[in-house]
């Protein structure tokens, strides 16, 4: 079976998540919808996407400038199986109910409410609950990148045999990027800013993945467009060495480990870093975690982990969309299946 | 008695510290050093600060340049009572024997060593352990930030009739500027550092100001100019409501509010504000607190600090004259005066 | 005769200039207005400015907030002789007729046409002609420091015994920053973005102040907050050394060397150097020319020049309200007067 | 024939030209070079370049920290026929007598003063000069940039029946970025730094490959990582309108159109356009030109051009190595090769 995939919004996540579609056997990009005649609209077409106005009143100015459009996006949703919504933040709710009356399963992203789904979905932490579902959210950058590293540390699904570590809770200040690379309107140029509700909507938003975790959070939005960095401090259950932490993300996919001292001292090298493997759009699809940070103190674990805010969620779509259709009921095959597609390794 | 001031190294804080000195009627400026014949050195004359070149090998830069210099620093010490070291980070300790040699009492910035002064200061915490001292230190911008608004808070001091609140723990995420303004050297442009080593310096040096207070910090750099800010959780002794919070830093002096509702929502807007008070160089030497991001849970406190690493340890210099000198023996009523004379207040 | 003074929007503009006629002995504000009861308004408050609301739709908001207003804009203008309008660029054109009809004067600000006011204004190139106007403009901070080096040079209006330079074409390249230091939200973070429209709207601006000559601008922005950086080619009328345009400089207010020799590098050193100037709000008023980097090579002058965007103009605004009350008829007077009450000077 | 390459230095432009070269049938990597053991030396080896250190003094560096070496750079030399030389500016002369000692050509980097090779290089302009030789430099990134864009202007070896243009002279403001993406030492952050010396060393490096060219550069340096931008003024020696100018760069091979309409707004924006070239390491081979960007008024051309700093010269590199090996004789035809290996086009 090959899954229908539609994409409403090519923009920063969509491009990403079609280009990540393509690249899997079990599930195809029927097309991609776009409101205006801009570069990106022609990137999509060159790259050979079925490409659909995003509402009617989007046709004319296509075909202004001179674009070819199949329809608008209700007449994609009639050949697709599936939508993800990569419109910008809180619109997609109004757009469930068109989804919904053309029998598509609905993909939502990060900036939507939890309850415009009903199921917030990670890969590595509930993958299985999602399996089936009509409906799912996958959750932003940052709640991907603590629910990769936390997740494995709370996990009580271990075995008999395995010592389980546990979390009684969790303090995590994120450092924000502010604007993407490709955005040259937003800043700050020259400031820090915090976010003053506390806690930042990043520890409840863990928790629609992880109901039980005790978790607070702390943001500030500062003057830089490559990467989100997390400072993370974790009471666990018990005293653990940090090489043990260290061993347990070793085997967490899609984290990965840096070292300061091999020259890697800010994000601007991660993501150099991400250059030189030669990655689709040097995008760095996992939490990348400095092993020389990772510090334990009794009970307490302090961490730091950069997010690659464009990329880390589009192998999580591509999970999201095979945990619906129960094209693969475990979780780890199928992260292990696009990651290989995906180019995603230790 | 007007005790006399030498400043060697009048550059980001010197130069600051010299023209407090001069705002005080109990302490003046005898001499102020520089290596280098910059427009800094001309402006330190220009101001009317008797001048000295910082070692004999500098004095011929100077002569060639076209500036008089009335000696050295040694000779500067000859008719001085105190130096206060404002030379470049870990540079001091090697003056100090110089220093005592010329039988000069010894003020040193946070960036030495604690155990190179033997004492470090911190006017509200601990003014009266430094009543009559050889040598002290004051400590850095940062740490001068955690001790105003923590001290208050961890206060053992209290009259019978107080209610007392204390620490128990606390964890502080320093999201530290990485250069100064006047710097068009240092970067990055547009990353974000992490200070790998856990905790980082900070936490240890509040401890060398409030030995029994327990604290871990984490620290990120970032591409901004323009001041600090912290992500402060505290775990209190007992429950307290953000209100007795803030009306506690309402009394306390050099923690100054500001509301993210009234327009101030990142640190560019305050040091606007600085601007807009018209103070000296356009300082703020309070540490600024979002008094709408300052909120509790039980126990626990979370709030957000801005601190302007330039300024806010200025006023801690000129106190710190004071207690070496007994000048006054009371701390409130020596930053009360200092103030004063600064402009800093409510 | 002392001026009574409205202050239309006491913003970046507004506040500078508010200051600055209260510094002066022939004039007084009578009144500040805003549309939000921010902290600006507040200080403004706090500064004893009559406080007015802008319009009467946002009484109600002061009211709410617990400011008092003294009434509106119309009130204002009823005590007022002249206003000097700094709302954000465009919108003043629907207020003159407000203005007409309370029988004001107007001043208008750079971001304005030319045609809304009809007489463009430079204390040094065409004061005389706005002597006992009722409206002019005060051009834009770029076009100010435009006017201000070029206009030596241009000069025709010289002594039988003076030798005449002249010009024959300009062409100049504007390095912007992309938003003010108190600013948050604007950026770019990391772009360089140019202005495609060629010629971009500097040099015809300039034009409006000194008709015949001839020049053409480029201009891009760039993500800094603190000056314009002005790159600088003039054809001149004969060959001129170097030393004789600098010393043509030395003798025009308003302009100000700095050397790089002397490690003033970047417009970062030259905004530290404010600082030390102590000037008001830190601002540098005057233009500021790299010594070391004027060059000439035949007829061709290159120089470089940092235009402080957020108060050269305010100097021009009081000459302008001085000119238009015929005050005083020389405008080297007026500048003068105007310099020594603001601090201004060599 | 395969030709032989070392690339001595495997940083920004080491690693693209070694990507670059084994992307060629007429050329192979036979190893590269590295001072420390960071992970772009770990990089190169899981890439498969043969691994040497730069010098005998980095080799025990390199054990200590478990990399493997071929040797050092001298063996390297042994089996090499041209050695790429990448090491930081400034550099290379001292490596030159070795190069010679060891008979291998000589490339150098823009970086390199002219004279050390006697021969600088750009593939549009000056190919045919270069067949054979022993020794060249390929001209810096800014440079090259120029030389695309103006040599189809300026060239005079036009066929009989095709009009000529040609320049009178060039005023090009170079406004560079500050630091690469994966640098997160340099500054500024928040400045921008003029280059004083005029003209820059741009002109006068345009003229070792264009010797006849008049061109006055000026420059100054901005905070941010991405591009360089050009503004440039060209007097031609006839009125020619823009879409002729156009018309003659769509032609021209590495130059590339956007425009600002379609929303290539900054040099952000052409980043992400690379990105969605998919392009490797997501760079822009290609000089930028905004389209509507393009504009003449009767003999003078104004456009604005981006340089993507890292890798325009890459492709030039390649070239030169065919050129000095007489593999080509043709410049079209071996930028076209070159091109076609590595996805360079239109």
């Amino acid at each position: 079976m090959v899954v229908k995939v539609a994409i409403n919004g090519y923009g920063t996540i969509g491009k990403r998540v079609a280009h990540a579609v393509t690249l899997q056997d079990d599930m195809e990009v029927v097309g991609v919808t776009k409101t205006r005649p801009t570069y990106q609209a022609q990137m999509a077409i060159d790259k050979g996407f079925p490409f659909y106005a995003a509402a009617k009143e989007h046709v004319a100015g296509f075909k202004e400038a001179g674009f070819e459009v199949e329809g608008t996006l209700e007449d994609l949703l009639d050949v697709a199986e599936v939508v993800v919504d990569c419109t910008p933040g809180k619109k997609a709710i109004n757009n469930v109910k068109m989804y919904n009356d053309h029998k598509v399963r609905i993909i939502l992203q990060g900036g939507e409410a939890h309850e415009t789904a009903g199921l917030s979905f990670n890969a590595l932490a509930n993958y299985e609950k999602c399996l089936g579902a009509e409906s799912v959210r996958v959750v932003s950058c940052n709640t991907t990148g603590l629910c990769r590293t936390l997740y494995p540390i709370y996990n009580e699904k271990k075995e008999e045999n395995e010592k389980k570590i546990g979390i009684k809770n969790v303090l995590a200040t994120m450092v924000r990027r502010s604007a993407d690379p490709g955005d040259s309107k937003k800043g700050p140029i020259n400031a820090i800013t915090p976010v003053l509700k506390i806690p930042s909507h990043h520890g409840p938003d863990v928790q629609t993945v992880i109901p039980d975790l005790n978790i607070q959070t702390l943001a500030v939005a500062v003057p830089t467009t490559i990467m989100h960095l997390h400072c993370v401090a974790v009471e666990m259950k018990r005293p653990v060495p940090a090489e043990d932490i260290i061993a347990l993300w070793e085997k967490t996919p899609r984290v990965r480990f840096v070292k300061g001292s091999e020259g890697i001292k800010s994000t601007a090298e991660i993501m150099e870093y991400a250059r030189d493997l030669n990655r689709d759009m040097s995008d760095m699809y996992e939490i990348i975690v400095w092993r020389d940070g990772v510090n334990t103190k009794e009970n307490m674990l302090y961490y730091y982990q950069a997010v690659h805010q464009e990329s880390d969620v589009v192998p999580e779509n591509v999970d999201a969309i095979r945990a619906m259709f129960e094209l693969e009921d475990d979780n780890m095959k199928s992260i292990a299946k696009t990651d290989r597609a995906m180019g995603i390794g230790k």
